[in-house]
């Protein structure tokens, strides 16, 4: 069975080393001192390999069922839930006001990717929740905050996102389901959605669906679209819960993986729901959570890769097979263990450089959105807004990549289902397709983050590429850091050069490219991050610290940028390629 | 669910067009006009597509379950075995003393690309009966070859290959399983072998297991194993069925997929066993069979990914989201098509430019096969041997994320079971890790192919490469082909000088990049086999021949010279990073 440890050194030192977090001038960033931020991140740790990891494989076998319209969670998953909220965990960073601690966003992260790497499934009914107190909390009504947020900060209610219908995924214009205004300032709203994580369990009292549908007036596409609040359990004034609402679950969804959590098809009879921010506005109500909801997303990505790799570290070094043609390592033993051989070195090596390096980038992200969310920022939440799809394409698809890549190492014994390894990356896999497909992500990045205010995102984002290899080209320690970093920089301008020359003749000349855009911009943030850590890692060195500890980011580094990095060339001379060699077959000779 | 056709058309322009097969000098080729071959894979792909693929997501669905040890195979299977065997397709390519029908292996593999695209797991029981057919026949006394032969090519019998054990896979050096001399000149076989594919079912009267196993006197490591027959039931002299043999199953895994395949442990409690070939020359009988069982699942890597691009494109074709950024495609619909998205396209020529290059480099590898066996052909033997594990672990790993890119294309409808697509990526996923892990296929190609024989097969493939650009060079229209062949072929000559030069001082500097040399140089061949597709699809328009197909050759052909060759720079760079990236961070240190 797999095991899973926080990697809190590692955090502590990205939080401390890299990002500096306790100088910022974030309001509650003085508070994330070393010693406050190495307990939490311990304890967290503790819930997560005692009580999260063990119930990761039970929740995989026996996955969700429904009985009688009761939605029965996998043996174990009622308490641990129990002791996640009895530990406050569900609290962590939510408003003070509603019953939260109010730590920063960046501190929520990092737990959060101690419980996604121990076990996703379960985590996403607190994740869904955060996602439907956020919005609330954004564009609810004093009343409505009152009534609803302080039980979804403890977690007594849970709560869903409703977007998808059958026939209409990425296009919500599509959408059929209705809203119909009633007397007392309620609506009733009728349809059927699919794939609501969460939709239905036996962990909460309640359950607080928040449903996009259409309401009169609204005109047509994604226009006349707004936001509701539907409970499962009606609310009296007095806040207990009252009558059923009309809202019932009409399936639970057979899926390759994330069995713990339940997908559900959701039906909606003249619901009883009450509208959430602006009528016909409900579109940009689900955008401004958007930025949070992604970020989620490509911390799965790398947090399953996390638990992935040590897994494989930890069969790399037991399982003897083959010896070291360098030298036999193991005299004593019939075999070598795994680890000694180049070739597993280098698959290792592969999912270490990126998940550390995928780490930083989301860390780096979270603190830009608490600069955007408690300062007020623009320029960061700017950045953070042209920056969160590639994190959420390029960290999902390298996160599912390197699950593959750790499940390689256990050969056989990772196909079969005995060891827990296959979970890894059958749950890796949705995060590549749910909060917006990757191919969407990189639609969102070409064709609306790029071109935003006149470009100037990107552009700050590559002045600011180029200020930290200026600064530090002095150093020569840095040279295998900054060399690549700045080719890799190069290339993405290049290619972001050929989109505005051939992309008003043919938009399809950057939307042909603009995965591959994706694909070398999560490159090079990671090249960024790898960069800063590696300055980090020497600032540590010439203050006499830990030689082992801050060594190993340096060769883990000195592996991004010699074996990742130059992938950048390949991307841009696909994209040079232009949409000729994409779109030149027509659709009916495929 | 899924649906299967059978790209017939696009096998007969590859056999007749490309290969030329009814040309060649090879003893049985000159049979294969056009007409027969139409014949027969017309044939094979109507049982495919009626028989065959309606049984897959059976298979996937319902397993292959172990009740007091009988092994029942998925409703259906039994009796679409029984068709197989009517049909005389289970002795398509084998010999005509035992009852084959003596068809060019080439044949063979065309048609079992056919039947594993429309079912990977039912097909696996005839394959592996085939892989056994053909070690007996190499190494069988004339009396083993009478008794088992026939029954085999009838599929009366099924066979299976017993390598694993426990603690040993890659490492077959620490084989713990004994085989005791027996008066009578047979031996005792006893101990456990796993992951043996088709180890029991209900699909055959008999099982005929090879079993490699340690024989006294034999010495160390793999040189003290032999490999010996032992039946299910044992055989009499009247060639009827006699007692059950102390062979038993002792479990069926639970995978990732290919569930309608029975993986079992079978536990040998000193079986009586037949000595097969010499004794202590088990593992040099075993090697005279891998090229063709490498080959078979470097064809399963792109034969499950062409079901999975044909279940792609339909739903691309079907699904209606969003509009044409170039002007809407579908006026009379609320949206337009998923196919007239660029990122799309570019998904799909993906997939179909990988799926029918990979076709070629295999019908090609199984032609030089044929070649090499029916007219002793030193060169082919020794060319497809340098190629084998290209196409096994090139052709696996890009096969599978294929089918990935496939289910990605269906969005959330992919990761749910209902629709059949995640079972094409959990079926692919096996074929990179059986009949040796991809990262051994890497080690053997640069550890052992480059350098056998003073590293002629590997000039001799380089000279086939150049002599070709040379010998078109001539023709403008082939310039986007062959450029871009140019350049992979001086990459990987290039990389393979790296090795020389290096790998002298330090081995691990060539181990650390044999994966991506096995990388490259698939993208060389696949580049090679689109440049001589592309000369073909000249040719027969020159000649007035069907423009559409012919024109969606050099489409397809020209978006894997311009997005797919240039990765071989991406590859080199890696490999000429070195060893020290990849060796650089102490095995503690991970």
């Amino acid at each position: 069975m797999t095991t899973y440890t926080a990697p809190v050194k590692d955090m502590q030192f990205l939080l401390h080393d890299v990002l500096a977090v306790s100088g910022a001038d974030i309001p509650g960033y003085a508070d994330l001192d070393a010693g406050f931020t190495a307990a939490v991140l311990d304890e967290a740790g503790k819930v997560a390999s005692d009580v999260l990891a063990p119930l990761n494989a039970v929740g995989d076998r026996e996955g969700c069922v429904l009985e009688n319209g009761v939605v029965r969670t996998p043996t174990g998953f009622k308490a641990a839930f129990e002791a996640m909220k009895a530990g406050g965990w569900t609290a962590l960073d939510c408003d003070p006001d509603y019953g939260g601690q109010g730590l920063p966003y960046l501190m929520g992260t990092a737990v959060g990717e101690i419980f996604v790497s121990a076990n996703m499934a379960f985590n996403m009914y607190q994740g869904l929740t955060h996602g439907a107190y956020s919005a609330i909390r954004a564009h609810g009504t004093a009343e409505q905050k009152a009534t609803y947020l302080p039980r979804m900060v403890s977690c007594d209610w849970t709560g869903t996102m409703n977007l998808t219908e059958p026939h209409c995924g990425t296009d919500l214009g599509l959408m059929r389901t209705r809203a119909e205004p009633q007397a007392d300032g309620s609506y009733r709203i009728t349809g059927t959605k699919i794939f609501i994580s969460a939709g239905e369990h036996d962990l909460a009292k309640n359950i607080i669906h928040l449903v996009l549908a259409k309401a009169p007036g609204g005109g047509e596409g994604t226009k006349g679209i707004s936001l509701f609040i539907v409970p499962k359990f009606l609310v009296k004034d007095d806040g207990t819960l009252g009558a059923r609402n009309a809202v019932s679950v009409g399936k639970v969804e057979d899926k390759m993986g994330i069995h713990g959590n339940a997908t559900c098809v959701m039906n909606y009879d003249g619901a009883t729901g009450w509208l959430l921010g602006d009528l016909h506005k409900g579109m940009k109500a689900m955008f401004t959570m958007m930025n949070e909801a992604r970020l989620g997303v490509g911390l799965q990505g790398y947090a399953v890769a996390e638990a992935a790799y040590q897994n494989a570290v930890g069969y790399a070094r037991d399982r003897l097979q083959g010896r070291d043609v360098t030298g036999v390592k193991n005299p004593t033993g019939p075999a070598d263990p795994l680890i000694v051989h180049p070739d597993i070195r280098r698959n290792l090596m592969d999912q270490k450089s990126f998940v550390e390096g995928a780490r930083a980038f989301t860390f780096w992200a979270a603190h830009l959105i608490d600069r955007s969310v408690r300062l007020g920022d623009e320029a960061a939440e700017g950045l953070v807004s042209l920056l969160i799809p590639v994190l959420k394409g390029f960290q999902t698809d390298k996160g599912f990549e390197m699950a593959v890549q750790a499940q390689q190492v256990w050969g056989g014994h990772g196909y079969i289902e005995d060891n827990g390894v296959s979970q890894f990356v059958r749950d890796a896999r949705i995060a590549q397709i749910y909060e917006g497909a990757n191919g969407v992500q990189a639609l969102d990045l070409v064709g609306r983050k790029l071109g935003a205010d006149g470009g100037k995102h990107v552009m700050a984002f590559f002045e600011l590429v180029k200020g930290f290899i200026k600064e530090n080209e002095g150093d020569d320690r840095l040279r295998g850091f900054l060399d690549p970093l700045k080719q890799a920089s190069k290339d993405c301008q290049a290619a972001g050069m050929f989109f505005m020359q051939n992309a008003m003749k043919n938009p399809n000349a950057a939307l042909a490219g603009s995965y591959d855009f994706m694909t070398m911009m999560g490159h090079t943030c990671l090249g960024l991050m790898w960069a800063k850590i590696a300055k980090a890692a020497l600032a540590g060195l010439d203050a006499g610290g830990d030689a082992d500890f801050l060594n190993a980011k340096l060769a883990t580094g000195r592996y991004y940028m010699a074996r990742h990095l130059p992938a950048t060339a390949l991307h841009l001379a696909r994209i040079q390629s232009g949409a000729d060699p994409v779109m030149a077959l027509p659709a009916e000779a495929f």
